[in-house]
């Protein structure tokens, strides 16, 4: 059978002040109406049932995630008693499957990215669980076809001479590389043979569980002695104990980039992991003045501006270029461009007194 | 004796949001701890005993006046059932005046305006004071020394051959000039002899209602009608139906353009009427990055910025010559230069479902 693990045990503050430590970005409607984690699942239910649905989480969001998908039941959830790396959160989802389902296909997707092109995301995705079942040693990763020349994201350079007739977008990995510098990227982008690495993942279960017996046995180790706790109220407090001792490693640096047999789905998804306020800004739908407002706002003389309001009447005046984010608590005003910057303003709000702002 | 009229019954916008309907510009504190009214008669008092002075304001502003100003009594309030011009409030309180000391000096004075050169203010107003004493059919105003080539004031030329050994600021008046456009008021600016008219008046009770006799007859029809009923319970009601048979005219069109002996008293006084958010920033102190911040605020690549928070804690990033002003329900964002442009806003609130917001 065909599962898919959504990973969404991620925090993070690039979305200050609307996301804090409590709230982080997969549990918000940044772009859409829906929150990131249940598009994350709308866009799966076609071709997977709900109840094939896991979510790897963290137990301080428990409530958000039983709130926002009511429909899941509890063991649908595995919630981490800490934000740990991939390498363990996918290793436990593989363990609770195959012992599930010896045979489980395992689609591993992020929580809180945007996908445009969302047909031709079933059609990778199928094709990539039919690849899994056919090669059962193969590690599939999906690779997006880049439009800028990223340097926050790491690459994947494929072998596109060596084709499959069957999977006509999976191709061999030539090499694995690491965030490039601007220089770097622009000769990736300009080659065409380099794709973003996109943290999605397809292969069975029980292959992924073999490498990480391979490369990181210590994890191996930890994920044997829990098996036996799968499903039972012994679960939590013994992985409680257990997490901490798993190896703090990605599922990239860990497995992919020493494993064997490595295919990489050529894929262009109209794909965004949204990772700052700018990038919302693109996203967004705008007016004849190429504002996007939401919210009560009212504007003169105003263009190019960014407006996520909540409560209070905004006006704007004689301003362009501007990202304005209203919450219960707090005000963003940021400059378009100057995005990254927010995390300046989380740093004050550490040092500060300012905890409950975080 | 010698009285002061503060002149409270103003209403405006131009400092929405912060400035409603219900809350018109006299009654905040936009530069000073004080409101402008309490800034106001503060000023007064070292040359006004506090029972000498009296307020003429608004009926919808009663609650606010007798708050802000507890250590006045009711009959040194004049409440207009309405706003009015200039005229009919400055002779209102002249017959309350001239009734109760036939003999009074009476110094009318706006009361939202900054005067940072309190101790020249009062030295004009002590050279008015005995100039109105001495020569009883004078009218005198005073005249500020522009210090820019503002487009939005009147302004008056003096004769500055004609001067007064006793009254070393006082002169004659040559013209009176309607607010010039931008090469006129150049003009003015480089010719030293043209004065800002600051709508402030120094006189006898008597002789600025003997003028109203003359020049505007049917107001003067209507203060006397008004006189007996001056201190009783019955002033009100009459004044309500007697304010809005009085001519809606200005003090300086009905009177001071027509009148024969009219003084202006040259006066450099650090003045400023706070007409715009643009004023208050150029008012308010700043940091090492001329930012002036007040509320709970962040910054991050930002100056030049005036921040007036409430509530919120409100980040600023990357951003500059940005005006914004938090209150309650709204939030104004505004670029510097711009200010003027906020009547804008206040006119859509107008139009749209926004009343509240006025």
């Amino acid at each position: 059978m065909n599962y898919a693990v959504i990973m969404a045990g991620g925090s993070g503050t690039r979305f200050w002040p609307v996301s804090r430590t409590a709230t982080p970005k997969q549990f918000l409607a940044i772009t859409e109406q829906r929150t990131m984690i249940q598009a994350t699942v709308d866009r799966l239910l076609p071709v997977f049932p709900k109840e094939n649905i896991l979510i790897v989480g963290n137990q301080a969001h428990e409530t958000l995630l039983t709130e926002q998908l009511p429909e899941f039941t509890a063991d649908q959830f595995i919630l981490e008693p800490f934000g740990r790396n991939t390498a363990p959160a996918i290793g436990l989802a593989a363990a609770v499957l195959r012992k599930k389902d010896p045979e489980a296909v395992m689609l591993v997707v992020p929580s809180d990215q945007i996908i445009r092109k969302q047909d031709h995301f079933l059609e990778i995705v199928k094709e990539g669980l039919l690849l899994a079942k056919a090669e059962p040693h193969a590690l599939i990763t999906l690779g997006l076809k880049p439009s800028r020349p990223e340097t926050g994201y790491g690459y994947i350079q494929i072998d596109e001479d060596f084709h499959l007739d069957s999977y006509p977008n999976a191709f061999p990995v030539k090499t694995f590389a690491e965030k490039p510098n601007l220089e770097t990227a622009r000769r990736f982008l300009a080659a065409g043979d380099f794709l973003w690495n996109s943290g999605m993942f397809i292969w069975q279960a029980e292959t992924i569980l073999q490498e990480i017996k391979t490369h990181i046995p210590d994890l191996d180790i930890e994920l044997d002695a829990l098996s036996p706790f799968f499903g039972t109220s012994g679960f939590y407090p013994v992985l409680s104990e257990s997490y901490g001792r798993m190896p703090n490693i990605s599922i990239d640096y860990g497995i992919m980039e020493k494993a064997g047999l490595v295919f990489v789905l050529k894929a262009d998804l109209g794909w965004s992991d949204v990772g700052s306020w700018d990038e919302v800004a693109n996203l967004s739908h705008t007016d004849e003045n190429a504002n996007a407002l939401t919210g009560t706002v009212l504007v003169s003389g105003t263009s190019n501006c960014l407006v996520k309001g909540k409560e209070k009447l905004i006006a704007l005046v004689g301003v362009e270029d501007l990202i304005v984010v209203e919450t219960a608590d707090a005000l963003l005003i940021c400059r378009k461009g100057q995005s990254q910057q927010v995390k300046n303003i989380v740093d004050q709000l550490k040092i500060g007194d300012f905890g409950g702002y975080l």
